[in-house]
């Protein structure tokens, strides 16, 4: 079996915690497939700041160009967060590698799992069956458009900015989803107010052409982020900006119970990505409570990625298990005290 | 009693449904508590393309300025949202409106009233005592910055831009309500991407120093969309930018159980316009089914902006007995059949 080579990126808060439980569940999914992973750890984000003066160090992005897989925890750090004059903060460690490894399509599944129902703050009858996938666009947007202070400190701007090719390659990726799926993709923007929004509905207009079974519907974001409450299950494949789709993801995980189920991964032209949508959450950091099913599910994605898709299946399988036998974090059963490796343990012994 | 000067700008959609039904609930208070409205209609939207060219006639705009306050309804038209190539389009309406007016600040209060309880998608638990206000920046941001779109349709942008004095005054507004209220203002941004949201956080913790009984907190806009919804009792005043409140205010009509029932108030240093936030909702545009409560809560915000507190209480305290008797339209509950007028009706007679 060939060799795949993964860049390990844990950086920051519950970062390692969730990655080194992964790898554990990794390794035993090598053993029992027979495959062959080559795991290398590299620094990125608030501990690369505090360890290079560099959140992404020109040996981590290498490495991770290098690489046949990015494994990823979380960057970010609540020190940087509320000073606005920070020069260097933890997520642009995380924006560049995303942008240097070209990584345009951030797909983030959502669905709601049978036995967690109960788990959710909306009612049962509201989720159940939901299943869809969100496609955010992930290297260009407002997230990389031309930023500007003044000087004096009293003016700033951002830019969302979007070329025609940007938005393509993605739209396929949406589409080609939905033919494996239920066959609909909904386009979330701001149509009625921005120009970008008017270009990505050119683009999905004429991109839907060439895919005349899947039906291509549109919803402006302030509404997507009401309907996707009162009805998810409406939704099948969701295709939307960068900064909308940060925002929506984020909200989307209240379906599934809990933000840290939720994985996802970015794919590029040459490389990929694969990270929990959980932040670095620093309040649970080192207490042993966060929850690694996000991070092991991300680790499936990336097998599915690799061609490896009997560990993925496998993964999935023991994840559900899991979660049917609520060997669980807290976030996900209030009464239970199973740690961060307890869960992942039981995982990789019932792969 | 001084006369007040009303504009009344029906616009789109179920607009001009709502908006009449509230001026007859005006009417009533009008009488009861002799006061003196003298009311002004005028074009917006899309009717206003249709029957001038312009989304906002310059009459129009004249009237508002001269008036003491603007009664809005909707606008919007679905042949405009999917024509990426419309010149003229009815959003164009409000958005010079809301600049030309300086309403700087869309205010929209969002609660759980009990007897509604049942009727979220969200779990009673969860929503229960929630009550807060979200102060939106509503004439600066991507909405207003300059915008794009190359000549051969490939290339857009959409510019975010803010100086200090469009973020300081709005702040101002949101401390004081918070010393109305629990004290506590919460900030949405994202600031660990956005120079913007750098400035936005800032000048809050600027301005915060003149309050020092309001605690400031944080909230980047992703998390704030999962927030809303796992734990709506934490927050008390939101405050924002212009687009990130457009969605999470829109988000947050689902703990009332409908955006039927949510009002706002755009509020400037020489005029005030008030409208439901839900939008023109075409589909049910002639059917009698539009809940009219989002307005009338609307011009009860009118009156006590106009200093009429007397009518605003008692507005508030029909709809409110309107709810607990559930004399409501069908999105308030599946087994009604009352109808926009119906509903009016009722809450015009117990006033
Ligand atoms: C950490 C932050 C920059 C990042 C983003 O906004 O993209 C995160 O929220 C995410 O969704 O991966
Ligand atoms: C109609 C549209 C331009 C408007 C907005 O985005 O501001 C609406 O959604 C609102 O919230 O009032």
């Amino acid at each position: 079996m060939k060799t795949h080579k993964i860049a390990v990126l844990s950086g920051d808060g519950i970062g390692p915690e969730v990655v080194s439980e992964t790898i554990k569940v990794l390794k035993v999914v090598e053993q029992i497939f027979k495959y062959n992973f080559e795991f290398e750890e590299a620094l990125i984000g608030a501990i690369a700041i505090d360890e290079t003066g560099n959140p992404l160090p020109d040996a981590t992005l290498q490495l991770c160009k290098d690489a046949d897989a990015v494994l990823f925890g979380s960057i970010g750090d609540p020190k940087y967060d509320n000073n606005p004059n920070a020069k260097v903060r933890p997520e642009q460690g995380l924006l560049k590698l995303r942008k240097e490894l070209g990584l345009f399509a951030n797909i983030r599944p959502i669905k709601a799992y049978e036995s967690l129902l109960g788990k959710s703050p909306l009612k049962r009858s509201h989720i159940e069956e939901t299943d869809m996938v969100i496609f955010r666009e992930l290297i260009n947007g407002i997230y990389f458009g031309e930023k500007f202070t003044s000087e004096d400190g009293t003016h700033a701007y951002d830019t969302c900015s979007y070329h025609r090719k940007d938005i393509e390659e993605i739209t396929h990726l949406a589409f080609q989803e939905a033919m494996k799926r239920r066959k609909k993709v909904m386009l979330v923007d701001k149509a009625n107010v921005l120009d970008t929004s008017r270009l990505w509905r050119k683009v999905a207009m004429d991109i839907s052409q060439e895919y005349p079974e899947v039906e291509l519907d549109f919803l402006f974001v302030d509404n997507a982020a009401m309907q996707l409450i009162i009805n998810p299950k409406q939704f099948d494949v969701i295709l939307t900006e960068n900064m909308f789709g940060d925002i929506i993801s984020d909200e989307g995980s209240v379906i599934g119970g809990s933000i840290g189920l939720l994985p996802s991964a970015s794919i590029g032209t040459e490389n990929a990505l694969f990270e929990p949508i959980h932040g670095s959450y620093p309040q649970a950091e080192g207490k042993g409570i966060a929850n690694p099913m996000a991070s092991i599910l991300s680790a499936a994605m990336m097998l599915r990625y690799l061609g490896l898709e009997d560990g993925a299946k496998a993964i999935e399988n023991a994840v559900e298990n899991a979660i049917n036998n609520l060997i669980v974090t807290s976030d996900l059963d209030e009464t239970s005290d199973y740690s961060t490796s307890v869960v992942a343990n039981y995982i990789a012994k019932i792969l």
